[in-house]
């Protein structure tokens, strides 16, 4: 039996400082826990098969849409279904993120490049 | 295609009173965001396939479990492993949770009773 761990989230942004580069802190299921640190704009994508939660923990988040933009907060989450086109944007210096999406979720989705990263456990 | 909605927990927190009762916010591929609001003992349970991750949102819970107990605070999550017989108990008031699990998640799990609640969408 796997042993059952408390974790803080605080505790493990505190461990990476890369934005973009989201790192595993648990999983449920076959959905992965992930905490991201995001600066400046990221690229649009979409994923196929995956939807995507993105809850923010502190700074502002846009996630820009084709149908228009959202603004997330802290304590507020966005749900980008699988399929839809999206590219998120932080509106402060920096965005930190819990992240939830299924196993296996490459974070460029459809574009892949340069910025695609492999997220470790941390 | 689905419109795509902030959520706002402490808003959706303001919802329901009921204790033990947790409401469905979202859903990420076959897993269900919900919340729930605690206060006092549950009952011993656990689920045959479904892991279960509880992110405090304010107060303070205690997980029990057979090897000792967990106390998670706001900020911070535990994943109860599927199998793995637990019972929350509130070390607050009230303690305000995300519930993170597969749809068709049972609250009482193996246990059933009268404290099995249907959770509806909000």
């Amino acid at each position: 039996m796997r042993f059952v761990q408390v974790v803080n989230l605080a505790d493990k942004l505190t461990r990476f400082s890369e934005h973009w580069s989201p790192r595993i802190v648990g999983r449920v299921n076959d959905m992965h826990v992930k905490v991201v640190k995001l600066s400046g704009e990221f690229v649009w994508h979409h994923h196929d098969t995956e939807d995507e939660l993105f809850l923010v923990v502190s700074g502002r988040l846009r996630m820009q849409l084709r149908d228009g933009d959202r603004e997330v907060g802290p304590g507020e989450f966005i749900i980008v279904p699988r399929g839809v086109e999206h590219c998120p944007l932080a509106l402060t210096d920096e965005v930190h993120v819990v992240l939830l999406e299924p196993v296996g979720t490459v974070n460029t989705g459809s574009a892949g490049g340069e910025r695609t990263a492999e997220p470790e456990t941390i």
